[in-house]
């Protein structure tokens, strides 16, 4: 049995640990992603294992299976953890960029370069594959990181992370670059409470895990993605359009935060465009919550009554709530009122329209005539994404390398002193 | 007497007065600055008169004399005041710029787009001058603004924030863009619990309100300005640059947070350097808070035994904290223990040392033969500065307008789906 080291000490073993890091060139760096991902290659055998306890203990517990699947590893998943991470050596290095760069009337010269934050902590739920990501991702970007996930994946977590450390030290880097943090709930009240120790916290998973981070953590927060996303087909908008960005943003892939949630119909688009588009989402499975001035347009279509806590909802599934809006204000109002800022789509032929909208809507993505799906950091060709962020401090939307880092300036003078 | 209302009414008024502002071009926008001044400009009596009562109330309950003059107004400061809204309304508009841009491999377009965050509250003490100040750059970044000043300038503030708000409705925005926060203690902590009422918050004043909102806030904080600075002095170093840079940073303005506060010293240069840039520091009354180590190089001069505490102090004063080190290692080593991450410098002849100094230290700004002096908003050549950032989220360093935005992803496609 070892004795457990506490919050504080890891974050000073990380932060000691990241100053090799932070002045490592990209060489050592990718070299450390390969010996990672060669590591875990490895221990595949002792992962899958380590799964199949964590696995048998949620099902012992009677845990749901959605979850428990969320929880599974397979041969497949640890190949794509693997290969994420020899993905991430073939990114570019953001540390370094200079961002901006200037001289002084006096001759002093200005860089503002990017820098590693130092020690990030990452606080997500049951999918052990985040593991691996993340522990990438915050070392691409020259950070060491604190990994907290939750009890159920416990070993296979351990699993994943005692190989990732192998590979770090094969790289000749410090371990303590990678660290799980475990122990019982304290353990992320701890992790909330270390100011000054640990530079940026994220989480990651569901809106109940991100709301306790943001309310408790005294530590900077960076906030990912709770999507009530909606789509708005404007009058005169190209029908056919609108229904094929409506079944993808919808169908495509319900569980995820960049789907639809909401659509809003404008009342003089209603009779042409409701009729077939709500008959598609019902052929797709799709349970139609619908306002009053749609139902007239669902004909012999199973609805139910949409609810204010409907408007609210991200469904995560297929079920969608519809309304029809007088006109683009309407829509707008609306989108303010109950949107969580994520991404939000008008399908409109209007110049006009598309130019209130995208101005007036208040979120990290405003979409024109294009899928609320392709708001992503892969669509956007990032090549690695560490979450979507809903706040609009420091990064908004999908977060890649850059994101993971701050800035320094660096000033060079021959002497020069303020007048 | 007017009902006072809630923090969460007044955050409500600046959201909607907001959405008029965030798509105000620069036209409207400088026009308004041009408004705020001329009002300000003829409320001058007004305002001195009110800033009089603030003062004499002051007085009377035996607040410190630097209390009572950072809290005065006259004429002159009033002008400042003036100019400085004007001064605003020359400069470019962040709202707008695009950061980057790309087309998918699908034809969409992506642009990522500057906006305002939509409101900003500000919490600062006794110089009313921030309150104009603030609200300009906040109005010029297309930010509503909640201001909660200290009550001792509770009536200066008041007048300054009615003639600030006739300006804007003269210019034809909604008053509400610029709000007065006034009330007991509690408002401050209605202010902190205001989250997704109110984007950002931003402390302007001494170390303890800076930690109290920091620690308190659920709203994101943007931490300005506490500034522990360090100046190391190489072996190696010229002495005569050496000295100019020091007697720059400390002696010039030492009130400011990028004043040095510690100066370090290779212990290969001690007896080359030491006695004159000593000498030099007591002739311009800087009491010499010194290690043993430095002592015997100090001759007759008055000299303090430096305690640990001093290593960690801000003095914002003619004093500092005088250290003698093997090497760069060991004075890199004491600023990254004592730093407090705001301005940090290195004079040194050695490209070697100048690398490995900018590299290693954590910093807003690092500093290689310049003075620490020219961290600031109006040095770097910005126009204005709401603060300087000591935090690694969002802005680092010197703030002023871009950093008083967000971005936003606009995309355009023409009927795009995810594949």
């Amino acid at each position: 049995m070892t004795t457990e080291l506490s919050v504080r000490e890891r974050a000073l073993a990380a932060r000691e640990a990241s100053r090799a890091l932070a002045t490592a060139t990209r060489g050592v760096k990718d070299a450390a992603l390969h010996a990672m991902a060669d590591a875990l290659a490895k221990a595949e055998t002792a992962v899958l294992e380590a799964n199949a306890d964590d696995v048998a203990r949620a099902e012992t517990a009677g845990t749901h299976a959605g979850l428990v699947d969320r929880l599974r590893l397979t041969p497949t998943r640890v190949e794509q953890m693997v290969d994420g991470l020899r993905a991430l050596a073939g990114l570019a290095d953001p540390v370094g960029d200079v961002v901006r760069g200037w001289t002084t009337a006096q001759g002093v010269r200005i860089q503002q370069v990017r820098v590693p934050f130092s020690v990030v902590g990452i606080i997500y739920e049951a999918r052990p594959n985040v593991t691996a990501d993340a522990a990438g991702i915050a070392l691409k970007s020259g950070n060491a990181v604190l990994l907290r996930g939750s009890s159920s994946a416990a070993a296979s977590n351990a699993a994943v992370v005692e190989a990732l450390r192998a590979g770090v030290v094969d790289a000749g880097l410090p371990a303590d670059v990678v660290q799980l943090v475990p122990g019982p709930r304290e353990v992320t009240a701890e992790l909330m409470a270390a100011r000054g120790l640990v530079d940026v916290l994220i989480p990651r998973g569901g809106a109940d895990l991100i709301e306790t981070v943001v309310r408790n953590s005294v530590v900077p927060v960076i906030e990912t993605g709770v999507g009530n996303c909606h789509l708005y087909v404007d009058a005169g908008a190209d029908l056919e359009t609108a229904t094929a960005i409506l079944l993808n943003a919808k169908v495509q892939r319900p569980s995820v935060c960049n789907a639809v949630e909401t659509l809003l119909v404008h009342a003089d688009a209603a009779a042409d465009f409701l009729p077939t588009a709500l008959a598609r989402l019902a052929e797709a499975g799709v349970v139609l919550h619908v306002d009053e001035r749609t139902r007239p347009h669902a004909g012999d279509l199973a609805t139910v009554a949409v609810t204010e806590q409907d408007w609210a909802t991200e469904y995560h599934a297929l079920e969608i709530a519809v309304g029809v809006v007088d006109d683009l204000d309407a829509a707008i109002d609306h989108i303010r009122r109950w949107s969580t800022g994520h991404s939000e789509t008008i399908v409109t032929d209007s110049t006009a329209a598309a130019g209130r909208f995208t101005a007036e809507i208040d979120a990290a993505a405003v979409l024109v005539n294009a899928s609320s799906r392709f708001v992503d950091g892969g669509e956007f060709g990032f090549g690695a994404e560490i979450g979507i962020s809903t706040q609009k401090l420091h990064a908004r939307g999908p977060m890649a390398l850059p994101e993971m880092t701050s800035t320094k300036y660096v000033i060079t003078g021959t002497g020069q002193t303020r007048a």
